[in-house]
């Protein structure tokens, strides 16, 4: 619930809206500093909500109240309105530098991701990915290293000093990811798995929640709070396609969903083009796009045989052309007043 | 992989091509008695998969190899033509019987579910739905009300004979909901959850498996595969409502995919037309609907007080509506030859 | 816009509030009986909105002025609560019959149609459709048999006493197309092909109208509100599939949309589910959904050689499958209190 | 219909299989030069077409047959590899200069339009945008001046020497635009209003091609197929924003498009930020995004008042901001190596 006071309402039944959503055993949250004068209701409104607004309204001072359950609080713009920055190790995702992140789709072996943790380093990528934990659609579909893939990664990690994302699926392997990764990547598929989201909120380690398929801009918000409501507010979130009507690329990317973000959360917003397309051909203009939509980031499949690789070859771009990429990023994020 | 044969095939070369699978380390898997001879090879395809397609493609007998490692086998209509009957208590869906399962979305005290239970069965409703672990878009929204909640359930099954279908949101709560639920139902946000679809299909419970808001048909089959392939055949399918630009309601019922999985699976499918237009109104509408076209069953929600609900409470009719509401959907079962 | 005026308003307010409507260039339109007050303000509403909202905002008994200027109103439900009938000869479209429409999706020729024509009439179908200006999606796709096409047409309404349906493409068009037709279809790639609206708008034929693959329903009401606006009420809406990421089927059928539109608007809704599934298998499925939600008609392309038809063949049933459809729909119809 | 050729297929082998297409009435059409042997058959394809390809695929050196008759061919980037440019006195659409369209949603006043007309060219706009007839979703919406509209437009070219696009809406009206406007737009709506297209093919004026909403961009190229296969080869084509269950954007921008087109086609592509976002606070973003991503140019709604706009003033730049955004193009089109 919200309650928006009236423009002329008073100090006084400010404080006797907020003294009774207390005495009605919720959480009143209200921004200081903000100009139009909304009290936030925290707790479980579900329950008795119809009396509840009735009595509100009934208040002095009260515009109008609006029961709106599905609003984000922590994750809002107005309650930082400076921006957050994540940092994991020395990579500031949320500055003005545009973070790259790289690697294969799955861990396939630990020669394959030494050299191209290597070569990502070398071309100016600043933290790794990899997938230990693959959530495939087939059953029958390659599902990853498990461990093994995490201490693969780990290794990389120590040869190059690149910090490690990988995903996380279910709440059981989340303490095991943890003792590998920098940052708990939440996948596509996961985006709105609450248990998962409310353990990965009660550790400290950085979390990268990667929008669902046909998820809204609003429930991407939603499912943030649901971590950082548990305590965590490292939160960095990735638009990577949405499903759609078209089917010329693998998904729709939201290029909109960038400055929607920027503008609705301070949360850092970064941007995946392979998955977003599905076709490495197209991988470099969204990166771009992206970088001049003002994405704090974007995230790259990279592999070295891509016409062999275990998973999602057709839209991972050779070291060469990551190379490549990264030039090109560099212009653009200049262009945009940033940094790679 | 798909090797799909020569309609002049041999046998003999059909069962070379089946042993030249087995010697690579997959599994053959071919239906008996189907027309065209599609040999499905069955395993984890992405390894290799190239070389592999060329090794078949040069045997003799066979037309053609398909790189699809993204397909429902074991759920496939022609896997079992004559299509499959999940059995629970005296309910049998999939059979020439539609079966309502009705109830709260969510549980909210034993008063209250064991009066809408004993309404229900008056009614004519054949299977108890109730949250008790509830998947919310906010973390402020109310939760449910967990074990409680689960052995309200049971009471109510105790007290009427209905048996209980009820949703599990992690692996961590799968014993515990077993202990108490008939059927096991997997929501749509974790239809992906692919650690709790595993899980699941280690249970010997039946799974009630609704399709993701932004998923299409086939990846729903993929994921009951997931549930086949740990060992448990007991799975239903459940329709209800796919995210469109449409938004005069709260989804769009993709009710073409009745028909399209009657085609395609052998599973028994329902529609629950609450949540597929989350709105009381057009409930009875989309519920004739569904059975007209051909479904084996309808999930609807039912609340004493629909304006005091803790959760859904706009798309919930009252006791008396849903006993108007089995009337109704009797007379279309009976015309398309089915009962209710 | 739409003034909303306080319950406790009074006529005089009321009658002030109207006047200065007029006062403003605008024309005010109330319907009588409705409980909630409600003064739509018709006109160019686009010019001076904020000043003239500001205006009436000031006024006694206003509760509220909302800036919607894409609203329906004589497509309104409200305006006319019991529900119009279309007459088209014997046929009444929007009474408690549920009409069958059907035909080819192109007339082919002369034998072909008169010989259909009979087989639809024999079977049940009480209206007659078949293309004679088609569009197409590729301009190489055989266009139509045009005039000559229309000749056929109208010599099957005299060999059988079915009236006719067929789609004019051009405001150029609408002329010679109503000397042949009884009623003119709007397909849906000219929803919103505005001038044309407003041409079959000033003809005294009824019209049917198609939904838009990407529209929403209000632009549905928002486009026979132009027809209607220009004088000519007698409207059929048709849903035939919008465009969504399911791919299973050529569109997905928003069966929501016919429970919707009987809310929301007097007019006549018909379905069709040849277009909305695009596969012959699932049409009577769907047929029988869109009859069991309350569809005022169904619209069914029925080919004499599905295999060999011009376009649209996968589609289209044979006229012994259209007899059984017949069949199956009467005894729907018979479910819900209505007669096919 | 498109026959593939095996590798080893000799030229006799092609010179008998082109003269058997013309032998059987249809136009056999293949691009010199191209590796992949691949014949189009261009004609109406729909009749009789079973027993072509069957009688094609007996032939000698026919690898394969494949019947898509919706297919683009002349619009094909394998027509006209090193890309079209469209020329409008001193612009060039598809060259290395990225072209900046802006001006109003509608013609208001000669005033009005001669101030932002000079406005836009002291900013850096290459071409004038500006509605004279308006396709509006409501009939009671303001419709665009109409000629009058034409003959401000005219005047603003007049003073400034920036050549005009303007929408037609229909066939009726083609020369009349002609006579004032340097490029013809067909809006979103028209996307496949195939009378328009056939008609605009005949004129000699370069076309504005907008995406349907809900178009897949194989429509939007098979409507460009209309246009030039009537022999009018300046098309330009607009991506503008399709329709998706995301709602917090008017529309959702398909930044893919912008790389599939130029993958597929050869015509010049540009991308209308102001329409695909609905919001002027994002335009700058997509903007930025379209010119990275390889769109040849932007159209950007500008309006001296966007707080009084007669239509979309919610979208649309005051000349202060669009002059920034010039200044941010440009930076963004130099690190890209094309210029503004």
């Amino acid at each position: 619930m919200i309650i928006i006071m009236s423009p002329s309402a008073t100090e006084e039944e400010i404080h006797l809206v907020q003294h009774e959503i207390e005495a009605t055993g919720f959480r009143p949250f209200m921004n200081p500093g903000v100009e139009r004068k909304v009290i936030a209701v925290l707790g479980e409104l579900d329950v008795r909500k119809a009396d509840l607004a009735e009595q509100f309204q009934a208040m002095a001072g009260v515009a109008r109240v609006e029961l709106i359950s599905d609003l984000w609080k922590l994750a809002s713009r107005s309650y930082y309105p400076a921006g957050s920055v994540v940092r994991v190790g020395d990579v500031s995702i949320g500055s003005d530098e545009v973070v790259i992140v790289a690697g294969p789709c799955s861990v396939e072996s630990e020669a394959q991701m030494i050299q191209l943790a290597h070569q990502i380093k070398a071309a100016g990528g600043k933290m790794l990915r990899g997938g230990a934990f693959k959530p495939r659609t087939s059953p029958y579909s390659f599902q990853g290293l498990g461990e093994e893939g995490l201490r693969i990664l780990a290794k990389a990690r120590e040869e190059t000093g690149l910090p490690v994302v990988t995903e996380v699926m279910d709440t059981h392997e989340v303490d095991l990811v943890c003792k590998y990764a920098d940052v708990l990547q939440i996948g596509t598929r996961n985006m709105q798995n609450y248990a998962l989201l409310k353990k990965v909120g009660t550790t400290g380690h950085p979390v990268l929640l990667k929008r669902g398929l046909g998820s809204k801009i609003r429930d991407l918000l939603m499912s943030a709070e649901y971590i950082i409501s548990e305590g965590n507010t490292k939160v960095i979130l990735c638009e990577r396609g949405i499903t759609t009507f078209e089917d010329s690329t693998r998904n729709t990317t939201d290029i909109n969903a960038i400055p929607v973000l920027k503008n609705w959360t301070h949360l850092p917003v970064m941007l995946d083009p392979s998955h977003a397309t599905g076709n490495w051909q197209y991988v470099a203009a969204i990166a771009g796009a992206a970088v001049a939509a003002g994405s704090d980031g974007v995230m790259i499949e990279v592999h070295n045989d891509p016409a062999r690789a275990w998973s999602d070859g057709p839209q991972s771009l050779t070291p060469e052309r990551f190379q490549n990429l990264v030039v090109r990023l560099r212009a653009i994020a200049e262009a945009v007043d940033r940094a790679v």
